[in-house]
Protein backbone atom coordinates (compact mmCIF):
# COMPACT_ATOMS: atom_id res chain seq x y z
CA UNK A 1 0.00 0.00 0.00
CA UNK A 2 1.92 3.10 -1.15
CA UNK A 3 1.39 6.33 0.23
CA UNK A 4 1.29 9.23 -1.83
CA UNK A 5 3.12 12.21 0.64
CA UNK A 6 1.53 15.79 -0.47
CA UNK A 7 3.96 18.32 1.07
CA UNK A 8 6.77 15.99 1.34
CA UNK A 9 8.98 18.35 1.45
CA UNK A 10 8.14 20.17 4.65
CA UNK A 11 9.09 19.97 7.95
CA UNK A 12 6.46 17.39 8.99
CA UNK A 13 6.56 16.10 5.68
CA UNK A 14 10.20 14.96 5.39
CA UNK A 15 9.89 13.39 9.28
CA UNK A 16 7.35 11.15 7.69
CA UNK A 17 8.53 10.37 5.00
CA UNK A 18 12.55 9.17 6.62
CA UNK A 19 10.40 7.10 9.51
CA UNK A 20 8.33 5.57 7.20
CA UNK A 21 11.10 4.82 4.85
CA UNK A 22 12.54 3.06 7.79
CA UNK A 23 9.74 1.02 8.76
CA UNK A 24 9.49 -0.47 5.64
CA UNK A 25 6.27 1.60 4.68
CA UNK A 26 6.30 2.76 0.67
CA UNK A 27 5.57 5.97 0.17
CA UNK A 28 5.94 8.40 -2.84
CA UNK A 29 7.69 11.98 -1.87
CA UNK A 30 5.92 14.24 -3.94
CA UNK A 31 7.72 17.47 -4.14
CA UNK A 32 7.62 20.75 -6.10
CA UNK A 33 11.14 21.02 -7.64
CA UNK A 34 13.47 18.81 -9.18
CA UNK A 35 16.08 19.81 -7.07
CA UNK A 36 14.00 19.23 -3.86
CA UNK A 37 14.26 15.23 -4.92
CA UNK A 38 18.03 14.83 -3.73
CA UNK A 39 17.27 14.45 -0.07
CA UNK A 40 15.07 12.30 -0.41
CA UNK A 41 17.17 9.86 -2.99
CA UNK A 42 19.43 10.18 -0.81
CA UNK A 43 17.40 7.92 1.86
CA UNK A 44 16.14 5.71 -0.76
CA UNK A 45 12.64 7.22 -1.17
CA UNK A 46 10.82 7.62 -4.24
CA UNK A 47 9.72 10.96 -5.10
CA UNK A 48 7.59 12.61 -7.92
CA UNK A 49 7.18 16.26 -9.27
CA UNK A 50 4.56 17.93 -9.57
CA UNK A 51 2.98 21.00 -8.30
CA UNK A 52 -0.18 21.12 -6.50
CA UNK A 53 -0.97 24.81 -7.68
CA UNK A 54 -0.79 22.95 -11.14
CA UNK A 55 -1.72 19.81 -12.44
CA UNK A 56 -0.73 17.00 -10.20
CA UNK A 57 -2.94 14.06 -10.83
CA UNK A 58 -0.25 11.91 -12.15
CA UNK A 59 1.32 12.23 -8.91
CA UNK A 60 -1.28 9.25 -7.45
CA UNK A 61 -0.28 6.83 -10.06
CA UNK A 62 0.30 3.68 -8.54
CA UNK A 63 -0.72 4.90 -4.82
CA UNK A 64 -3.25 3.77 -2.60
CA UNK A 65 -3.60 6.15 -0.16
CA UNK A 66 -2.60 10.12 0.92
CA UNK A 67 -0.81 11.84 3.41
CA UNK A 68 -1.82 15.33 2.97
CA UNK A 69 0.17 17.69 5.20
CA UNK A 70 1.00 20.74 2.70
CA UNK A 71 0.81 24.23 4.01
CA UNK A 72 1.80 27.69 2.62
CA UNK A 73 3.95 27.98 5.92
CA UNK A 74 4.02 31.15 8.29
CA UNK A 75 5.72 33.21 5.86
CA UNK A 76 2.58 33.81 3.17
CA UNK A 77 -0.52 35.32 3.25
CA UNK A 78 -3.94 34.12 3.26
CA UNK A 79 -3.97 34.49 -0.38
CA UNK A 80 -1.44 31.17 -0.50
CA UNK A 81 -3.33 29.65 2.18
CA UNK A 82 -6.46 29.56 0.02
CA UNK A 83 -4.65 28.40 -2.71
CA UNK A 84 -2.89 25.73 -0.50
CA UNK A 85 -4.35 24.58 2.54
CA UNK A 86 -7.91 24.98 1.04
CA UNK A 87 -8.37 24.48 -2.74
CA UNK A 88 -4.97 22.29 -2.52
CA UNK A 89 -6.41 19.70 0.04
CA UNK A 90 -10.02 19.78 -1.93
CA UNK A 91 -8.53 19.06 -5.36
CA UNK A 92 -6.17 16.46 -3.45
CA UNK A 93 -8.95 14.69 -2.43
CA UNK A 94 -11.38 14.80 -5.13
CA UNK A 95 -8.24 13.50 -7.43
CA UNK A 96 -8.09 10.57 -4.88
CA UNK A 97 -11.42 10.10 -4.90
CA UNK A 98 -11.91 10.08 -8.66
CA UNK A 99 -8.49 7.47 -8.76
CA UNK A 100 -10.46 5.42 -6.49
CA UNK A 101 -8.01 5.53 -4.11
CA UNK A 102 -8.65 4.03 -0.54
CA UNK A 103 -7.64 6.55 2.30
CA UNK A 104 -7.00 10.30 2.88
CA UNK A 105 -5.32 11.08 5.95
CA UNK A 106 -4.92 14.75 6.73
CA UNK A 107 -3.10 17.10 8.80
CA UNK A 108 -5.53 19.48 9.72
CA UNK A 109 -4.73 22.15 12.93
CA UNK A 110 -6.39 21.97 16.72
CA UNK A 111 -9.87 23.39 16.90
CA UNK A 112 -9.99 23.81 13.22
CA UNK A 113 -13.74 22.77 14.09
CA UNK A 114 -14.13 26.34 15.55
CA UNK A 115 -12.14 28.67 14.16
CA UNK A 116 -13.98 31.51 15.80
CA UNK A 117 -12.15 30.22 19.18
CA UNK A 118 -8.92 31.20 17.36
CA UNK A 119 -7.32 34.71 18.26
CA UNK A 120 -8.12 37.09 15.15
CA UNK A 121 -4.87 37.02 13.33
CA UNK A 122 -5.25 32.71 13.13
CA UNK A 123 -8.96 32.53 12.07
CA UNK A 124 -8.59 33.14 8.38
CA UNK A 125 -6.35 29.83 8.20
CA UNK A 126 -8.22 28.44 10.68
CA UNK A 127 -11.27 29.01 8.70
CA UNK A 128 -9.55 27.11 5.82
CA UNK A 129 -8.20 24.17 7.92
CA UNK A 130 -11.99 24.03 8.55
CA UNK A 131 -13.33 24.14 5.04
CA UNK A 132 -10.85 21.52 3.96
CA UNK A 133 -11.81 19.37 6.71
CA UNK A 134 -15.55 20.13 6.24
CA UNK A 135 -15.01 19.33 2.78
CA UNK A 136 -13.21 16.19 3.35
CA UNK A 137 -15.94 14.81 5.94
CA UNK A 138 -18.53 14.89 3.47
CA UNK A 139 -16.88 13.57 0.25
CA UNK A 140 -16.70 9.85 -0.14
CA UNK A 141 -13.23 8.95 0.38
CA UNK A 142 -12.61 7.07 3.51
CA UNK A 143 -10.59 9.82 5.47
CA UNK A 144 -8.16 10.19 8.99
CA UNK A 145 -7.77 14.18 10.16
CA UNK A 146 -5.33 14.37 12.74
CA UNK A 147 -5.57 17.80 14.34
CA UNK A 148 -2.20 19.05 16.17
CA UNK A 149 -1.78 21.25 18.57
CA UNK A 150 0.76 24.48 18.25
CA UNK A 151 3.79 22.72 16.48
CA UNK A 152 7.65 22.16 18.17
CA UNK A 153 10.82 21.03 16.85
CA UNK A 154 11.13 19.18 20.14
CA UNK A 155 12.30 15.02 19.34
CA UNK A 156 9.85 12.61 19.38
CA UNK A 157 8.45 10.70 22.26
CA UNK A 158 6.25 8.67 20.47
CA UNK A 159 4.27 9.77 23.48
CA UNK A 160 0.58 11.43 22.97
CA UNK A 161 -2.42 13.04 24.62
CA UNK A 162 -5.61 13.41 22.84
CA UNK A 163 -7.02 16.88 24.72
CA UNK A 164 -5.61 19.89 26.36
CA UNK A 165 -7.11 18.85 29.90
CA UNK A 166 -4.81 15.53 29.25
CA UNK A 167 -1.75 17.23 28.15
CA UNK A 168 -1.85 20.37 30.35
CA UNK A 169 -0.38 22.20 27.19
CA UNK A 170 -1.20 22.84 23.66
CA UNK A 171 1.75 21.61 21.86
CA UNK A 172 3.29 18.34 20.35
CA UNK A 173 6.52 18.34 17.97
CA UNK A 174 6.78 17.95 14.56
CA UNK A 175 8.50 14.60 14.82
CA UNK A 176 5.23 13.25 16.90
CA UNK A 177 3.28 14.39 14.46
CA UNK A 178 5.13 12.61 11.92
CA UNK A 179 4.94 9.12 13.92
CA UNK A 180 1.27 9.77 14.62
CA UNK A 181 1.02 10.11 10.94
CA UNK A 182 2.90 6.55 10.53
CA UNK A 183 0.96 4.95 13.11
CA UNK A 184 -2.24 6.40 11.45
CA UNK A 185 -0.87 4.89 7.74
CA UNK A 186 -0.08 1.46 8.69
CA UNK A 187 -3.22 1.32 10.30
CA UNK A 188 -5.90 0.80 7.45
CA UNK A 189 -8.97 0.05 10.30
CA UNK A 190 -8.47 3.64 11.17
CA UNK A 191 -11.59 5.35 8.71
CA UNK A 192 -13.67 8.23 8.64
CA UNK A 193 -12.64 9.34 12.01
CA UNK A 194 -10.36 12.52 13.70
CA UNK A 195 -7.92 13.02 16.66
CA UNK A 196 -6.83 16.02 18.63
CA UNK A 197 -3.22 15.10 18.96
CA UNK A 198 -0.67 16.54 21.80
CA UNK A 199 2.50 15.87 23.44
CA UNK A 200 1.14 13.34 26.69
CA UNK A 201 2.26 10.25 28.38
CA UNK A 202 0.21 7.47 25.79
CA UNK A 203 1.24 5.91 22.82
CA UNK A 204 -0.40 6.32 18.75
CA UNK A 205 -2.28 2.92 19.94
CA UNK A 206 -3.68 4.26 23.15
CA UNK A 207 -4.80 7.70 21.58
CA UNK A 208 -5.70 6.41 18.02
CA UNK A 209 -7.68 3.27 19.12
CA UNK B 1 -42.16 31.12 1.91
CA UNK B 2 -39.81 33.65 3.74
CA UNK B 3 -36.21 34.40 2.14
CA UNK B 4 -33.31 35.49 4.20
CA UNK B 5 -31.09 37.32 2.98
CA UNK B 6 -27.52 37.44 4.05
CA UNK B 7 -25.83 40.57 2.44
CA UNK B 8 -28.89 42.23 2.05
CA UNK B 9 -26.98 45.81 2.48
CA UNK B 10 -24.34 44.37 -0.43
CA UNK B 11 -25.41 46.00 -4.08
CA UNK B 12 -26.97 43.16 -5.51
CA UNK B 13 -28.67 42.02 -1.45
CA UNK B 14 -30.67 45.41 -1.94
CA UNK B 15 -31.69 45.59 -5.61
CA UNK B 16 -33.49 42.02 -4.77
CA UNK B 17 -34.64 43.14 -1.43
CA UNK B 18 -36.32 45.84 -3.10
CA UNK B 19 -37.44 43.44 -6.25
CA UNK B 20 -38.74 40.94 -3.86
CA UNK B 21 -40.66 43.40 -1.89
CA UNK B 22 -42.28 44.83 -4.77
CA UNK B 23 -43.34 41.16 -6.10
CA UNK B 24 -44.94 40.22 -2.22
CA UNK B 25 -42.45 37.80 -1.66
CA UNK B 26 -41.41 38.24 1.65
CA UNK B 27 -37.92 38.67 2.65
CA UNK B 28 -35.95 38.78 5.53
CA UNK B 29 -32.01 41.14 5.02
CA UNK B 30 -29.41 40.48 7.55
CA UNK B 31 -27.75 43.41 7.84
CA UNK B 32 -24.72 43.90 10.26
CA UNK B 33 -25.43 47.32 12.14
CA UNK B 34 -28.39 48.58 13.25
CA UNK B 35 -27.89 51.68 11.40
CA UNK B 36 -28.16 49.59 8.04
CA UNK B 37 -32.10 48.79 8.70
CA UNK B 38 -33.22 52.36 8.00
CA UNK B 39 -33.28 51.69 4.29
CA UNK B 40 -34.87 48.48 4.29
CA UNK B 41 -37.73 50.26 6.96
CA UNK B 42 -38.92 53.07 4.52
CA UNK B 43 -39.46 50.02 1.76
CA UNK B 44 -41.02 47.92 4.16
CA UNK B 45 -38.46 45.32 4.20
CA UNK B 46 -37.93 43.17 7.48
CA UNK B 47 -34.60 42.91 8.67
CA UNK B 48 -32.91 41.70 11.29
CA UNK B 49 -29.74 42.60 13.04
CA UNK B 50 -26.89 39.41 12.79
CA UNK B 51 -22.14 39.48 12.04
CA UNK B 52 -21.87 36.51 9.61
CA UNK B 53 -18.23 36.61 11.64
CA UNK B 54 -20.28 36.49 15.09
CA UNK B 55 -23.58 34.24 16.16
CA UNK B 56 -25.94 34.66 13.58
CA UNK B 57 -28.65 31.48 13.73
CA UNK B 58 -31.04 33.26 15.36
CA UNK B 59 -31.75 35.31 12.04
CA UNK B 60 -33.00 31.84 10.71
CA UNK B 61 -36.19 31.70 12.65
CA UNK B 62 -39.18 31.99 10.68
CA UNK B 63 -37.43 31.52 7.35
CA UNK B 64 -37.84 28.37 5.14
CA UNK B 65 -35.06 29.52 2.35
CA UNK B 66 -31.45 31.36 2.42
CA UNK B 67 -30.28 33.53 -0.62
CA UNK B 68 -26.98 33.82 0.06
CA UNK B 69 -25.18 37.17 -1.89
CA UNK B 70 -22.50 38.20 0.90
CA UNK B 71 -19.13 39.22 -0.46
CA UNK B 72 -16.42 40.44 1.71
CA UNK B 73 -15.63 43.14 -1.73
CA UNK B 74 -13.12 44.34 -3.71
CA UNK B 75 -11.73 46.41 -0.98
CA UNK B 76 -11.06 43.55 1.63
CA UNK B 77 -7.82 40.93 1.57
CA UNK B 78 -7.80 37.15 1.28
CA UNK B 79 -8.58 37.03 4.83
CA UNK B 80 -11.48 38.37 4.72
CA UNK B 81 -12.53 36.10 1.77
CA UNK B 82 -11.88 33.41 3.86
CA UNK B 83 -14.06 34.75 6.44
CA UNK B 84 -16.94 35.87 4.90
CA UNK B 85 -17.28 34.41 1.36
CA UNK B 86 -15.83 30.78 2.46
CA UNK B 87 -16.58 30.71 6.29
CA UNK B 88 -19.09 32.31 6.46
CA UNK B 89 -21.13 30.87 3.78
CA UNK B 90 -20.41 27.31 4.97
CA UNK B 91 -21.42 28.09 8.45
CA UNK B 92 -24.89 29.32 6.81
CA UNK B 93 -25.51 26.00 4.81
CA UNK B 94 -24.65 24.72 8.58
CA UNK B 95 -27.35 26.53 10.09
CA UNK B 96 -29.89 26.31 7.35
CA UNK B 97 -29.91 22.80 7.01
CA UNK B 98 -29.40 22.08 10.76
CA UNK B 99 -32.64 23.92 11.08
CA UNK B 100 -34.57 22.14 8.34
CA UNK B 101 -34.84 24.94 5.65
CA UNK B 102 -36.09 24.28 2.53
CA UNK B 103 -33.33 25.35 0.17
CA UNK B 104 -29.95 27.77 -0.14
CA UNK B 105 -29.72 30.21 -3.37
CA UNK B 106 -25.76 30.66 -3.75
CA UNK B 107 -24.53 33.95 -5.49
CA UNK B 108 -21.01 32.30 -6.90
CA UNK B 109 -19.32 32.93 -9.78
CA UNK B 110 -18.84 32.26 -13.42
CA UNK B 111 -15.89 29.56 -13.60
CA UNK B 112 -15.26 28.88 -9.86
CA UNK B 113 -15.65 25.37 -10.69
CA UNK B 114 -12.16 26.06 -11.92
CA UNK B 115 -9.79 28.80 -9.96
CA UNK B 116 -6.98 28.52 -12.07
CA UNK B 117 -8.35 29.61 -15.33
CA UNK B 118 -9.23 33.23 -13.32
CA UNK B 119 -6.41 35.58 -13.70
CA UNK B 120 -3.49 35.06 -10.77
CA UNK B 121 -4.94 37.74 -8.81
CA UNK B 122 -8.10 36.44 -8.68
CA UNK B 123 -7.55 33.14 -8.22
CA UNK B 124 -8.07 32.65 -4.05
CA UNK B 125 -11.46 34.72 -4.43
CA UNK B 126 -12.15 31.87 -7.08
CA UNK B 127 -10.68 29.06 -4.67
CA UNK B 128 -13.05 30.43 -1.90
CA UNK B 129 -16.08 30.75 -3.73
CA UNK B 130 -14.60 26.80 -4.98
CA UNK B 131 -14.78 25.83 -2.22
CA UNK B 132 -17.89 27.08 -0.62
CA UNK B 133 -20.39 25.62 -3.58
CA UNK B 134 -18.09 22.60 -3.21
CA UNK B 135 -19.14 22.39 0.22
CA UNK B 136 -23.32 23.28 -0.53
CA UNK B 137 -23.02 20.39 -3.62
CA UNK B 138 -22.10 17.90 -0.88
CA UNK B 139 -24.40 18.59 1.90
CA UNK B 140 -27.43 17.75 2.43
CA UNK B 141 -29.58 21.16 1.42
CA UNK B 142 -31.59 21.54 -1.67
CA UNK B 143 -29.30 23.73 -3.43
CA UNK B 144 -29.37 26.78 -6.70
CA UNK B 145 -26.09 28.06 -7.48
CA UNK B 146 -25.91 31.19 -9.60
CA UNK B 147 -22.93 32.16 -11.26
CA UNK B 148 -23.20 36.08 -12.78
CA UNK B 149 -20.07 37.09 -14.79
CA UNK B 150 -18.26 40.15 -14.66
CA UNK B 151 -20.78 42.26 -12.70
CA UNK B 152 -21.71 46.06 -13.97
CA UNK B 153 -23.62 48.67 -12.87
CA UNK B 154 -26.03 48.56 -15.83
CA UNK B 155 -29.99 48.92 -15.55
CA UNK B 156 -31.88 45.36 -15.76
CA UNK B 157 -32.89 44.27 -18.89
CA UNK B 158 -34.73 40.71 -17.48
CA UNK B 159 -32.84 39.24 -20.54
CA UNK B 160 -30.29 36.22 -19.64
CA UNK B 161 -27.70 34.17 -21.82
CA UNK B 162 -26.24 31.44 -19.74
CA UNK B 163 -22.63 31.08 -21.35
CA UNK B 164 -19.76 33.03 -23.01
CA UNK B 165 -20.41 31.64 -26.72
CA UNK B 166 -24.39 32.27 -25.80
CA UNK B 167 -23.38 36.06 -24.67
CA UNK B 168 -21.06 37.17 -26.75
CA UNK B 169 -19.63 39.13 -23.53
CA UNK B 170 -18.90 38.09 -19.58
CA UNK B 171 -20.82 40.19 -18.42
CA UNK B 172 -23.67 40.70 -16.35
CA UNK B 173 -25.78 44.14 -14.69
CA UNK B 174 -26.13 43.37 -10.49
CA UNK B 175 -29.65 44.32 -11.01
CA UNK B 176 -30.01 41.46 -13.36
CA UNK B 177 -28.46 39.11 -10.96
CA UNK B 178 -31.00 40.22 -8.47
CA UNK B 179 -33.47 40.04 -11.10
CA UNK B 180 -32.51 35.93 -11.46
CA UNK B 181 -32.32 35.73 -7.79
CA UNK B 182 -35.85 36.80 -7.14
CA UNK B 183 -36.56 34.37 -10.40
CA UNK B 184 -35.65 31.50 -8.41
CA UNK B 185 -36.52 32.48 -5.02
CA UNK B 186 -40.12 31.95 -6.80
CA UNK B 187 -39.62 28.91 -8.52
CA UNK B 188 -38.93 26.13 -5.36
CA UNK B 189 -38.63 23.65 -8.37
CA UNK B 190 -35.39 24.34 -8.70
CA UNK B 191 -33.10 22.38 -6.80
CA UNK B 192 -29.45 21.22 -7.16
CA UNK B 193 -28.65 22.31 -10.01
CA UNK B 194 -26.47 25.53 -11.34
CA UNK B 195 -26.54 28.46 -13.46
CA UNK B 196 -24.08 30.71 -15.61
CA UNK B 197 -25.63 34.16 -15.92
CA UNK B 198 -24.64 36.37 -18.16
CA UNK B 199 -26.51 40.01 -20.26
CA UNK B 200 -28.60 37.97 -22.68
CA UNK B 201 -31.67 37.55 -24.55
CA UNK B 202 -33.18 35.64 -22.80
CA UNK B 203 -35.80 35.49 -20.20
CA UNK B 204 -34.96 33.89 -16.63
CA UNK B 205 -37.41 31.34 -17.34
CA UNK B 206 -36.19 29.64 -20.81
CA UNK B 207 -32.69 30.57 -19.50
CA UNK B 208 -32.64 28.41 -15.75
CA UNK B 209 -35.85 26.03 -16.98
Amino acid sequence: MTTLVIGANGQIGKQFCERAQKAGEPVKAMVRREEQTGWFAERGIDTVVADLEGDFSHAFDGCEQVVFTAGSGPDTGPDKTLMIDLYGAIRAAGIAAEKGLKRFIMVSAMRAEDPMTAPEKLRPYMAAKFAADAHLRLSPLPHVILKPGRLSDDAATELFAASVDEAGDNRISRANVACALLYAVQHAVLENTEFTLLDGTRSAAEVMA
